[in-house]
């Protein structure tokens, strides 16, 4: 038996570290076993990597280091912790993944090719079985994400508006050409209704 | 006017750094400028990678995250330091460069053209003017870094004399099939006697 892999992918304050936590616990309701884990880190290694791509400056890094730094975050996560809980059953759910990496460094001018070469070297090219793209009307979204990360913010969420709205519209384009995996869902409303559009959308893979 | 990128390669113990300096040395009494470097490491940025990368169990990180983090250090570097240094006119000698990875990486398992497209990705392919690999015979190579290593060894000079075997084998075939810019030195005798080889060996770049 195979566990199966979930993301969840979408800008700053769509409530995605509350959702993966809600639907484990649908999940586990259901009987199964479930990891909720996160990028970048998950793994000793990726955390350790996760603080030289989160602390610092904005221009800390190039986005060509920052891709190698991503993929090699990824391959420790998912040699150390991700594929040996899909290999016993459990179900893992990661708090954003490669689509992530798409779409923040692909707004940074990395193409798409690219970061998915660098994939499939640290990988093998792991991808999720179904991946949840939570949206929110752009002003809901920038309200926030700056209500929650203040002065303290990352180097991510440092970025100005332009920036996050590239970020959103390689995300629909992710969605819009991987369409069975990438599930839009519509991140507005109380938590409980959000958690019930993601269970719904995964009817076929829980029957 | 653009300066010349030096690298110097071969396994634990042959002299690199002391090398290093006495190239710079005798460089900087011709007239030039001259930037010592070395690597993993050599920017900000790449040295905090470097930390992460020599400390720990040897088996801390899987061959594939290890080139990812090399080459994540490597674009930094470059782009930090060494392009810059070139740009104006200062020539370049680095202490471990891009064939230290394809002959450590490689010796567990990573291909060659994977290392390559990295390189290409993280620094469009920057590869030195020359490049000297230092030899000596195998026995007195172990014993020079078995003396100087003891045990704070860092990951790479831990490992077994086997694998040390297949680095200079990777550093011979690279030699081999790319004569005209990596170039054999006897690193044998004094340190005097190995810096005459290595100004011998530049002798058409300084003409």
């Amino acid at each position: 038996m195979t566990g199966r892999f979930l993301s969840l992918e979408g800008g700053e304050g769509t409530g995605k570290s509350t959702q993966a936590e809600r639907l484990a616990a649908a999940l586990k309701e259901r009987g199964l076993e479930v990891l909720v884990t996160r990028e970048p880190g998950g793994s000793d290694g990726a955390e350790a990597i996760r603080d030289l791509l989160m602390q610092g400056s904005v221009g800390r890094w190039s986005p060509h280091s920052e891709a190698l730094l991503f993929a090699a975050a990824r391959a420790d996560h998912v040699e150390k912790r991700i594929r040996p809980a899909l290999g016993i059953g459990t179900w893992v759910i990661c708090d954003r993944y490669i689509d992530s990496t798409r779409a923040y460094q692909g707004a940074q001018g990395i193409d798409d090719a690219s970061i998915l070469a660098l994939h499939g070297f640290g990988t093998k090219g792991l991808l999720p079985d179904r991946t949840f793209l939570l949206e929110l009307p752009g002003e809901t979204a920038s309200a926030r994400a700056t209500g929650r990360d203040g002065p303290g913010a990352d180097r991510f969420a440092a970025r100005d508006s332009g920036f996050h709205r590239a970020v959103a519209a390689r995300f629909e384009e992710i969605a819009a050409a991987e369409g069975d995996r990438v599930r839009r869902i519509d991140a507005s409303g109380s938590p409980e209704q959000v958690t019930g559009r993601l269970v719904h959308a995964l009817d076929d893979l829980l029957a």
